[in-house]
């Protein structure tokens, strides 16, 4: 491990910037290859992911790199949802009790740039775009590219790869097919994709439903969501079945057909988005996919992070955070000073493997909460309950949500494991209706205490059981 | 779906026998083609799970097929696991309070002659060996194929192709690498992989330690199992982690290291395995992977089954009873008359994917409880009970392993669920000594109306929280 180490970073996306950024910060020459074109000189989003929800983990490791407040000027604070009703009632539901947390909503986009940006002002970082990486040969450290313009195709040699390259990572797949090493793997889909629609600003630019909020229309089998955007509009995206149920994409195929889903679903939304029939036959649908795999690195050669070491599905707001953390326990190891970049891979993966294995389940738990809970009975009292006890014990009580989304010491297994339990507890007590709604101190301090109880007795019983 | 239908089965495996004698029995017209040559004329084993542990899920699928008895002339049962400790002592742990409840013993080989040759028994079933598959191209239903002993290279065009190809299905490989589907797909490697090795009969060909037992030697970190065979010799299957630990098979190079492993570890087998150096060194060491994937079929043309749709680590002695089961399952959806394939894969998989998911989480769970648990006095205790349960209430009471193992109508799923919250219960009651061992009837019919409550309790609570 040397300063002079040539390093390949493949792909420039959030991870491998920030990646970059900080490699630089530390002394090390990077070189980036991104197969898109500069983003700041292009506009590439095309339908898909262009709003990010950015919370206390993603912060933690844009401090590290000195560019968290860059990034805030560009945040939009979102307090709680807001649930659009099929009636068109509407009810919000704060993120916590505590007032000063919120999630933000951010342009994908805008953020990469002030990373790229930032990157670049280090003498030790090059970034190549319109380079797409094709294939690796792990053994000898050499990735192979296509230029996009000039479709010349040319090799790079380097001591260390590092691949950022998304959740198709091209040198992932390459550890899947050169069989050089037990290679655990899983890419799994939901039955649901996503399709990006566009609520614009009004007249003079305003947002036109609230912007401190995300808005979420459940309906069970399928669901709309909306974040805002710095211009006034919000990005809507609904999540839907390929081919399960009275609706679905594979049947959605007609003006009148998708007209008669938004107007039977969700017909206060459908009054805001204006070119909803454009929108939905044009713009891509996506899939939901989870990936895993194990061993991150191949010997002292390369690695991966981000998306390319751990997809996950949109719903606990912590694709771009998880990969952030990476970033932030990435250079905690390094400051170690292992010695060799096998050890540091090692240690980093045994640190961080558990951590982005439990944000993948809690992020498809989320995806049925978002469908189904957030309107159903049980679970409503359940949050109103969480809420006071946050509210009356801010810095005693956190719900799973709040440790996942505003803890950022506390790691994502860990919040799993006793959220989980604390879920289950509050879930059985609502469900015996063993407690009652109020402000009064005296009585949410027992309830909190019959929650600690029985959320550890959870744990204890869980233990004992081996699970 | 025609009876005329060019059926063509890839792999003559015990799954593929069974599929094909089953398809011919119901009147279709099916081609077999195996990589392998016909292990009737050849010995082939070559040092790899070569007996394996039928029960009774698989024996309801060979009834179906009219080859039960046939299998059951070759089987050796065994009631228990002998454990064998680290002095020497050993002591037995019966799979069931039920007398007649037993697993069995079995060549693989011999399994598989038996069902070549009454799969051949059928004018409209062929069978071709040395036929490797190398590549499928699924939307077309053509196979590809390369001679073993001429290299020629040639496809078969078919209408309805099923991978029966084992763990490392050519068809399953087709459908990753094609892309034409959003294609869930895992492999799961345990930290452990495993080693053949050999403790022959005695001198007038009688087995050297009990032959009705399947032996364990559990040391936590890793283990020796031992299996009979018909000629008196027992198969020994040592599982070791690849890099972990003191003793692993990374570091067991040489002939000293490996006498002092197993003359510190397990001295009393050392002494029955007389060709330990060469058995050790020359014969492969195996990965431990679990395969889940979905769908299993593509449109009305390809179908996924046994090992290539759900290959599992082989501590529940299901692997076998699994694929078997399928058979049983996908002939029960052949019963429906559904009318076409597509049909008939979609229903079968809907039947049928919840449980071997579940078999292959219960195979990895028993992976720890063989390694581990089966010398934990907690874990001990718990058993102790269970058997007295079941002796004292044999129409009532059934462990999960009981239900798993002896309970062919209960699905695995249904198993495991029912089975984890028993042995949560049982295993919270022993903890806190919250009983007597006895044989007095009246008190265990206490203990087991405590033992249903608190798992219906746990049930209960589980389902609210959405677990």
């Amino acid at each position: 491990m040397n300063k002079k180490d040539n390093i390949l970073i493949i792909g420039a996306g959030l991870c491998g910037s920030l990646l970059a950024l900080r490699l630089a910060q530390r002394g090390y020459k990077v070189n980036v290859y991104e197969s898109r074109p500069d983003l700041r000189t292009i506009d590439i989003s095309a339908g898909r992911s262009i709003n990010l929800a950015l919370s206390d983990r993603g912060f933690k490791a844009l401090r590290l790199a000195g560019v968290a407040e860059k990034a805030r000027e560009i945040c939009i604070p979102m307090y709680g949802r807001l649930i659009h009703d099929i009636e068109g009632n509407t009810f919000s539901s704060n993120y916590s009790g505590r007032d000063n947390e919120c999630i933000n909503s951010i342009s994908r986009g805008d953020l990469n740039a002030i990373l790229l940006t930032e990157a670049e002002k280090h003498e030790n970082v090059s970034i190549h775009f319109n380079k797409k990486c094709t294939s690796v040969d792990i053994e000898n450290t050499i990735a192979n590219f296509k230029d996009y313009h000039t479709k010349e195709e040319f090799s790079v040699d380097a001591e260390v790869i590092f691949g950022t390259d998304g959740s198709g990572s091209v040198l992932r797949k390459s550890y899947y097919l050169e069989r050089k090493f037990l290679f655990s793997y899983s890419q799994n889909y939901l039955s649901h994709g996503y399709k990006e629609l566009e609520i614009p600003a009004d007249k003079i630019g305003n947002h036109q439903i609230s912007n401190a909020h995300l808005h979420i229309w459940p309906r069970g089998a399928y669901m709309l969501i909306a974040l805002p955007n710095m211009d006034g509009s919000f990005t809507v995206t609904l999540f839907l079945s390929y081919d399960e149920g009275e609706y679905n994409f594979d049947n959605l195929t007609s003006e009148e057909k998708i007209t008669a889903f938004f107007e039977t679903q969700f017909p206060d939304a459908l009054k805001l988005i204006p070119n909803i029939k454009e929108e939905f036959l044009n713009n891509p649908t996506g899939a939901l996919g989870t990936v895993k795999c194990s061993p991150w690195h191949y010997k002292n050669k390369t690695i991966l992070l981000g998306d390319a070491a751990h997809a996950i599905v949109p719903f606990y707001g912590q694709g771009m955070n998880a990969s952030f953390e990476d970033i932030t326990i990435f250079d905690a190891v390094l400051e170690e000073n292992l010695g060799d970049w096998e050890t540091v891979f090692k240690t980093y993966e045994k640190a961080r493997k558990e951590n982005t294995d439990a944000i993948a389940d809690l992020a498809i738990d989320n995806f049925h909460e978002m469908k189904n809970h957030v309107a159903n009975p049980l679970f409503k009292e359940k949050r109103k309950l969480e809420m006071a006890l946050e509210k009356a014990f801010p810095n005693e009580y956190f719900s799973k949500y709040s440790m996942v989304t505003f803890k950022e010491d506390i790691p994502y297994a860990d919040a799993m494991k006793k959220g989980r339990a604390q879920d289950k507890a509050l879930l059985n007590m609502v469900a015996d209706s063993d407690f009652k709604h109020t402000t009064d101190l005296k009585y949410l301090k027992e309830i909190l205490q019959k929650v600690v109880k029985e959320t550890n007795e959870i744990l204890k019983e869980d233990e004992i059981a081996g699970l």
